[in-house]
């Protein structure tokens, strides 16, 4: 606080009783004032804090990237490149387009989309004209830029930053923003077809990241609701009581019933019948024990769900994905959005426990245990409908991939191994042994530069030779073009292999074409 | 305006002399009140407006993207892709590593580096905890990054979008959302190397980019401060005066003048003293001359800008890039930060006149001209040590390439052209010509998937030979892999090249090589 500050605060003390006279009638008659009017008061107040000087004169500076954020160095933007170019490649494979969004979408574009999530939206201050938020994920994005361009067919992969004022653990790979990299088919099929490939992209993706084993857990909101019904749980409470079976992927079945019994009100034996379904795990044989199961057979709900889920696994079959994939009456997820599949893989590695700070401390879930969910999704056949004016509904169904638990691992592996990562391509280093060379290096380089290699040179005058070996050795570069003054009147370079320190003179007009076969 | 914001409204009305000396009242204490206080104040009142139920009532959904945003489509991410490609080479091709920051910094750490552009920052909502804000640019984001993390010498390119809430004109590629590919070198180097080294890239990728003919024009913060010095400009108002001749790409001369004399309150002479030195333009020839001015060489400041830009062309003669580089005094550039050389590319061409939005129109600039600026840089030795506990410098020049409206062009010359842009990379669809083979087409694609081979299949049971092959004209796809009973029984696959229409039974183990060697 400043000193203006200290002295209305001296101020404020003395006139408290009045204070406390003059807020009451206005507060009294504020319930009578129209929006406009307290839009007028709310602006009046805050160019009064802006007059009374904020905090700033108390406030240092701290230098720092904003809570549950990171830069990303070199060696980390390297590791990001590869996997990257893994999964760009299998979405690619598998016949998908790529669009983009912006990153803040009109605020209510987002709303009523994310169930109890909602509240880590981050908005955008209103600063005149529209409301807007950071999206929260790239599936209500997409659905909205469907509707808004009518396509009712697509394919399409995104790969961005998504954001949410979630409470950080940075060490574990959860940030408040982290890249999601989505897949998502979009149309009127045949069941089960494009839910399958879903799966199957999930299952290349993991398998080329080589992040050892996982398994990928299949249930379907059908079945879900189904079984609420059969067990009793009153209509109103599905999406509640869904909530609470999310949580056993990480919480203890007597924690979980507890909380359906104490907390949501659900009787003993309702929660005790729902207990005896969500510790069921099978594949195929499953659904169709289930479909024989005496209540569940009973349910139009829950017998949809069960039929395709064997039409999903005669499909995974064929894709030879199935000595991966569980289907788990346990699996919940989230979101609001799903209508029927939905999935989730998780690595069955753990990582060692992290260093925590004080802030990212989270309780148990922190230490020495598994990752988590690093890809999840399902079906969302009414998400489109709600953002089209008719309510016309384009099925979907894509899967996300939570790259930021995968770069965590990948980092800690890069850390753990000897193999250096290099940041640049860089092919060759312009050097020179003598001094006043500088003008022949810039020439020699920018000759590289239009002949399409990757060179570099260092940026004084004079730098000695061992300086610029030095370079090579910090950074990878395999080769060396010295120049010389015997060099430059023979016409050739003296091209040295840094690993090897073995030198040869190249003609000049030869230079690129040895480069590149020695660097190929 | 829902019911109660109605039945409010009406009340008001009756109560209207009463607020106002409610209000008045509560207006005068309120100087004594302290930053909580107000805080409380508006809290109250914007919990008041939320009871009153904002103007949801009234409101209908409106589906479209924030204003100044837009979606890309396939195509346009295809165009998207090829001008990235161009540019990371080129960055790639000068050794340079890459870095992320995060999309929203602590709002402080952009305070005060922006000068009269501060107002275009988005900010986000304060919904506890830090205040934050969209980044504006990535070269302070950069330079919070060197500082954070101590690095006194790095080569980095940075992609990204910033935000500016500016008044949008989207024809001609002006965004409040945008990208930025920025290239900068950080390090205490000899005098313009690296500085030519950036000038030397946006040539190289304007080049590349076949966008037409372009020049780039350079100048010095310190030409310009010297020049200003000379003409009689009180040292207080050279940053003003700045931004006054940063307008002459856009106005006349005739309007910047009166500009400097009526609103910035420079005398007439002193006006047109500057008005001289600004029409001055040329190469190096210009530096020597005005080394040789009696005024200028007087001063010390315009002297070393004066001798670094001889040494400058000096380099870029080395480059072989003088042809399109400008020494132009009217060069002024709107931002704080640079202390050195600055430089800016404009392509020649223009763009035709647009068809307006009415939101989109903003006079005389929007119609049938240039595209402007696509480029820009310099140098700026001081941010980073606005960001170091201790002041420690890091000397760093850039370019930023900015890539809106070259998408833009680049999208006109598409759209113009006949070639059909591909938005998939599929090189195989996996049909059938009868009925009841979806399993094995399935099996088939799962095949091709396994060993690399980038393949569709219809999301059908029974798909028509035609609509197949329908999706392949369309989307680009070059062959069809055909299943029928017959081609099942002999243990082969009728490949079919869509253009030719030419079909040949490969045996079942030839497929991948085949499809390979194809489409190479």
């Amino acid at each position: 606080m400043n000193a203006l500050g200290l002295v209305s605060m001296r101020l404020c003390a003395g006139l408290m009783g009045r204070r406390s006279a003059v807020n009451l009638p206005f507060l009294r008659f504020s319930s009578g004032m129209t929006l406009s009017q307290i839009d007028d008061e709310v602006a009046k107040l805050l160019q009064l804090k802006a007059q009374l000087g904020g905090d700033e004169g108390k406030h240092v500076f701290v230098l720092k990237t904003a809570k549950g954020t990171r830069d990303y160095n070199p060696k980390q933007m390297a590791i990001r490149e590869k996997v990257f170019n893994i999964i760009v490649s299998c979405f690619k494979r598998h016949g998908a387009e790529t669009i983009d969004t912006p990153v803040f979408e009109l605020k209510e574009t987002l709303t009523g989309k994310y169930g109890e999530d909602s509240k880590l939206i981050y908005d955008l201050k209103d600063q005149g004209g529209e409301l807007l938020s950071l999206r929260y994920d790239l599936t209500v994005p997409f659905a909205r830029y469907l509707a808004l361009n009518k396509i009712t067919n697509i394919k399409r992969y995104h790969i961005a930053k998504v954001y949410r004022r979630d409470n950080p653990a940075m060490t574990r790979g959860r940030y408040r923003e982290f890249y999601q990299c989505d897949f998502d088919i979009a149309g009127q099929y045949d069941a089960m077809i494009p839910d399958a490939e879903c799966l199957k992209i999930v299952y290349e993706i993991l398998n080329e990241l080589d992040l050892g084993d996982f398994r990928i857990k299949v249930n379907d909101r059908r079945i879900l609701d189904g079984m609420f019904a059969v067990c009793g749980v009153p209509d109103e409470k599905f999406r509640t009581i869904c909530s609470t079976v999310d949580k056993l992927d990480k919480t203890a079945w007597e924690d979980v019933r507890k909380e359906m019994v104490n907390e949501k009100g659900l009787s003993e034996d309702v929660a005790d019948r729902i207990g005896a379904y969500v510790s069921m795990q099978g594949g195929q044989d499953l659904a169709e024990r289930l479909l024989q199961d005496p209540k569940l057979s009973q349910n139009k709900q829950a017998c949809a769900g069960l039929t395709d889920m064997k039409l999903l696994f005669s499909y995974l079959e064929l894709f030879q994905v199935t000595d991966k994939v569980v289907f788990d009456l346990s699996l919940a997820r989230g979101l609001d959005y799903y209508t029927g599949v939905i999935y989730e893989a998780v690595l069955s590695q753990t990582i060692p426990a992290p260093v925590c700070t004080p802030t990212e401390q989270n309780g148990a879930d922190e230490a020495g245990v598994s990752v988590g969910s690093v890809a999840g999704g399902g079906r969302y056949d009414g998400l489109v409908g709600m953002f089209d004016p008719k309510g016309r509904k384009v099925p979907c169904v894509g899967v996300s991939i939570g790259i930021e638990r995968i770069f965590s691992i990948m980092e800690q592996k890069a850390e753990a191994s000897s193999v250096k990562v290099r940041t640049t391509e860089t092919q060759v280093l312009v050097a020179s042994a003598q001094k006043n060379l500088l003008e022949e290096r810039l020439k020699l380089t920018s000759e590289l530069w239009n002949a399409g290699i990757k060179a570099e040179v260092l940026y004084k005058k004079n730098p000695k030779l061992l300086s610029q070996l030095q370079h090579c050795e910090e950074t990878g570069i395999p080769l060396v073009a010295i120049l010389g003054e015997q060099e430059l009147k023979d016409g050739v370079v003296k091209l040295r292999n840094v690993a090897s320190r073995e030198e040869v003179d190249v003609p000049r007009a030869d230079l690129v074409d040895e480069i590149k076969t020695r660097t190929l």
